[in-house]
């Protein structure tokens, strides 16, 4: 099978219409995927996608284009039977890199490729990608991670004893997973752009499907994000657990007196206090803020921030994201790191695809790496799954395990016609009026 | 005077012809810019640049793009007169954010737009950038910069007294600046690509011109690395300052066995020992090489990474870019933290146009931020002057100080045309050939 070419869309949600997804720092977002194909000289075709919040996808989408040679020509096989050589050329262009490096547009459009290719990988054996991952060896999936910068945390042979010690049981775990599925927590209650009376509806509404934990957004100001946070916590009741994410809001200092504002809400985390790229920032937070644990990395760029996050004991939670990341294979590095550093994985998920996409990583993660499941929540928002071949299937609060082939993130033909950016339907209006 | 329209080029060298430029990481690259005029109703108009090496320059081209609508239409003084919030604006959009944030292709394009802007405004008062900078007011610098994320590092009222300590003995050290430049050391004598007979050369022609500072590249096989360091020590003699520079290619074990096996040849500093992102990896390398100093700053993206690696005392000279780094007002960030830590800074420099930039930034630290010269140069690379209307003066391995107006980004008429790519007439044969 060959890859005989890579086409990139840019695909937009017009979100920001009813403030879906807002928070004090993402006023206005529009969700948004550069999305890629993968067209093969046999079926299937590989799917992937990054995602953003619209302006900005252009950039992606050309970044994508840039990629799209490592790919074009080559052969299917070959490319998974060396996944490590893959992401290396894909991440370590000795030209590429220096609009990074591993960081940026550039890695995330690497991610988008990466993850198709993963799809194609997963297809071609007709496995949803959690089983894929899960029925490689120790061995198969040492050699799919790049080390390079994080062998003072993790070496290759460490990472081989912990996939073979964390073999046992796996059989039992995916039985239990197949018929209990993966728990989660939900986002979609608490945006910032949302009325009270819609808050407290969501919250209630939540609650009766089964609902246990719940996250706010906080970092807007400090008497409102208080009110909010009542809100809020009388709707759920006590006995659940209340996230809050402050989206990069704080500096350091703030972020301390801030959280300690609202501990009398007993907030289960505390997520992205401060910017991104702060792990000492992150780690004065936590120990101030403890036993509020500080939980961040949906913006953790790359392995080498969530080692020194990791390293640096600034956070309780470790929340991959599927496409900032540089796709599965940096996933598999920080999961490694995680499970070795013992910090449970909460993955990022919500905007568009995020669901469907770390459903796999973090049942991949239960399986083969930490072998873990307590304490551990995949995001869910509820929010675009319709566009989506093979959408997320949700059963009172838990993840069901997807049964098809791949990674999830094809879109059906009609969603891409419709939100393909400018020129979709959802968009000609707007266009119109500009 | 208002901005009327933002045009962006995608200029390129053939430099990996002659593998000028090669390092460990960087094997052949083509020395880049994407290049950003700003046009005004009235001349003078605007010029930035943020330096790439080839392949990526579409990428940044295309976010400078992207960037474009918040200068176009835009008076120029109202920019002037509030430059914390035109560079707000330009890296904090809630939507484009996502793909940095302040990070990547994104920060890069912005770095181009920010410095154009300062070009304008150097341009518009008639002096060069950095008498520009030396003349503005303590409080008027303060609000040039955006302290977000570095308060628990340098707040506002802090920032104020220290350039108000700085300020007594200016004129002094500019007459002195005026007379004497500022130092600077040599890189171009040690490209990983060039061979023996052209690095001896190289290192004796440069010390007839003066030079006292030598930077040879490292990182390579390690018996080769040991030879070479040999050859350019003989050829500079004991006397004589040799810097190292690692271009990111070791992990932290690595690297800090690497430089001890290179101590003999007594290294200044040992540069980029490994990954940008791993503030924590330098911290460890800086205590186990010590006293060799550790150095690095062109890849560390913004100033919340320079902050931490002050607070981690990971660095003993801070390498500031002047565009990967968000333009002029996060270098002033970046040299206020640096004084306050008492960190020499030693810009970056080389690939194209870098020399013309940092000059400005290293006058304008001694004239009213550190007030100190001593153990500071700044990097030289003898490449690709002859393209700018304002080049940089050597003399005697000191920078003259720069007396045209503006940032000294603008390149000549000639040299666009000959190296737009790819329809420049350089990159013809090569488009032709491929």
């Amino acid at each position: 099978m060959k890859i005989v070419d890579v086409d990139v869309l840019d695909v937009r949600f017009p979100t920001s219409r009813t403030l879906d997804g807002s928070d004090a720092v993402h006023l206005d977002p529009d969700y948004s995927a550069a999305y890629v194909v993968l067209r093969t000289d046999h079926r299937p075709d590989g799917h992937g996608l990054t995602f953003t919040i619209g302006r900005g996808t252009e950039v992606v989408v050309e970044a994508v284009r840039s990629l799209a040679p490592f790919l074009r020509g080559r052969d299917a096989e070959e490319l998974f039977g060396d996944m490590r050589a893959f992401w290396r050329q894909i991440v370590g262009d000795s030209q590429l890199r220096w609009i990074g490096p591993e960081k940026g547009a550039i890695h995330l459009a690497g991610a988008a490729i990466v993850n198709a290719v993963w799809d194609l990988y997963a297809k071609t054996r007709d496995k949803p990608l959690w089983k894929l991952l899960a029925d490689m060896t120790p061995r198969q999936l040492v050699d799919a991670v790049d080390f390079t910068y994080i062998t003072d945390a993790i070496n290759p042979d460490e990472a081989l004893d912990l996939l073979t010690a964390a073999a046992p049981g796996r059989q039992e775990r995916e039985a239990q997973l197949r018929a209990e599925g993966y728990p989660a927590y939900v986002t979609s209650v608490g945006w910032m752009g949302y009325d009270d009376a819609k808050v407290e509806r969501l919250c209630h509404e939540a609650r009766a499907e089964g609902w246990t934990s719940f996250k706010m957004k906080v970092g807007g100001d400090p008497a409102e994000d208080a009110r909010r946070a009542a809100l809020i916590r009388g709707a759920i009741g006590d006995e659940h657990r209340l996230m809050m994410d402050a989206n990069q809001r704080w500096d350091v200092d703030e972020a301390i007196a801030r959280v300690h504002a609202l501990a009398g809400f007993d907030p289960f985390w505390i997520e992205e206090p401060t910017s991104p790229d702060d792990v000492l920032g992150h780690a004065t937070i936590a120990r101030a803020v403890a036993p509020i644990a500080v939980a961040t990395g949906e913006h953790a760029h790359n392995r080498v921030m969530f080692k020194q996050l990791m390293q640096a004991d600034a956070i309780g939670f470790c929340q991959i994201d599927s496409c900032r990341l540089g796709g599965v294979n940096e996933v598999i590095a920080v999961l490694l790191m995680a499970a070795k550093f013992g910090i449970p994985v909460c993955p990022h998920a919500g905007g568009v695809g995020l669901c469907e996409l770390v459903q796999h990583l973090s049942m991949f993660d239960y399986l083969a790496v930490s072998g873990a499941i307590d304490g551990r929540v995949i995001e869910y928002v509820d929010h675009l799954h319709e566009h989506f071949v093979d959408p997320v299937v949700i059963e009172a609060g838990r993840y069901r395990a997807p049964l098809r082939p791949g990674f999830s993130a094809e879109m059906t033909p009609e969603t891409l016609a419709a939100h393909l950016f400018p020129d979709g339907a959802v968009w000609a209006p707007q266009a119109t009026r500009a």
